[in-house]
């Protein structure tokens, strides 16, 4: 499998406000003039934590959003929605028995992300950066200490947004 | 006065490891390939915290390193350097005393950016974000909770950097 970060984040780093939520991104702008479509027709798995779930569901249906993947959300509870399943565990025991052909979306959630890349399993981030700073937050990254180091593929503006793209740093690099 | 912040981050927001060095940043490339000398020349002074003086020091005259500008470090100890002056006090309430013709560049140092941007003071800002993560070390955005806006006035790759270039929000904009 190949595991990608897309998502916006504040230009210090935060996912989220302290209560989880997005109004600084919705101040911001819309993700339409992005690549998101190009980027979503590539993947075929979803992984997202509960409270992304539960901001996914305060957006609309969940399985018109995200309606051509396998949804995957890190929860103990049990989810009634149709193309979502709850699953539980480490997420890089879980990514490590994902058929090698597909492609894994880290949607949300910083406790997927940080064991993701802890074990190295991260071939790719797509990162948005919205022209805010927060002060406080959920940030994006949270692994542990340890120099990671990834190539930069690209540089875009869209609208307020610089995107940025990385690839996983070939192996001379690291 | 126009105040600046020009400098390199790690991808994970750190313009240092935790023990203030800068490996990261020497292993990804040189800043010659970027805008530096341009910035440079509009520069009147420049802010600094003490250790971001020592790293200085570190690295060769100091007077040499920055020659054409007045250079501020804030620190309680006596200073013998041509070209650096110590002061000490409140980051906001010196930049407010300097003459509004004169641009200043914060350096470096947490610890003036973040007064400085809660006091709204910070005109631009220009950060090279170097694709790198270190997990751990010395934040460049400490400022407390709130919103603040810029407008990205654009984005560029040097080499392994990718360049952001923000200037204040106009007040509609906040």
């Amino acid at each position: 499998m190949s595991v990608f970060f897309y998502g916006c984040v504040t230009l210090d780093g935060y996912l989220a406000d302290k209560r989880h939520r997005l109004d600084w991104l919705h101040q911001t702008g819309t993700a339409e003039e992005t690549g998101y479509q190009d980027f979503y027709s590539r993947m075929d798995i979803t992984l997202m934590g509960r409270r992304t779930f539960r901001e996914i569901e305060g957006l609309g249906d969940p399985a018109e959003i995200y309606p051509a993947t396998q949804n995957l959300v890190f929860t103990h509870r049990p989810l009634s929605c149709p193309g979502f399943r709850a699953v539980c565990g480490d997420p890089a025991e879980l990514v490590r028995g994902i058929p090698r052909e597909k492609n894994v979306w880290i949607i949300g959630g910083n406790t997927i992300l940080a064991p993701l890349l802890e074990a190295d399993l991260v071939d790719g981030m797509t990162i948005q950066i919205a022209p805010v700073l927060l002060g406080e937050g959920i940030p994006l990254f949270t692994q542990g200490e340890g120099c990671i180091r990834f190539r930069l593929a690209g540089v875009k503006q869209y609208g307020q947004f610089a995107e940025l793209c990385y690839e996983r740093a070939a192996p001379a690099a690291l």
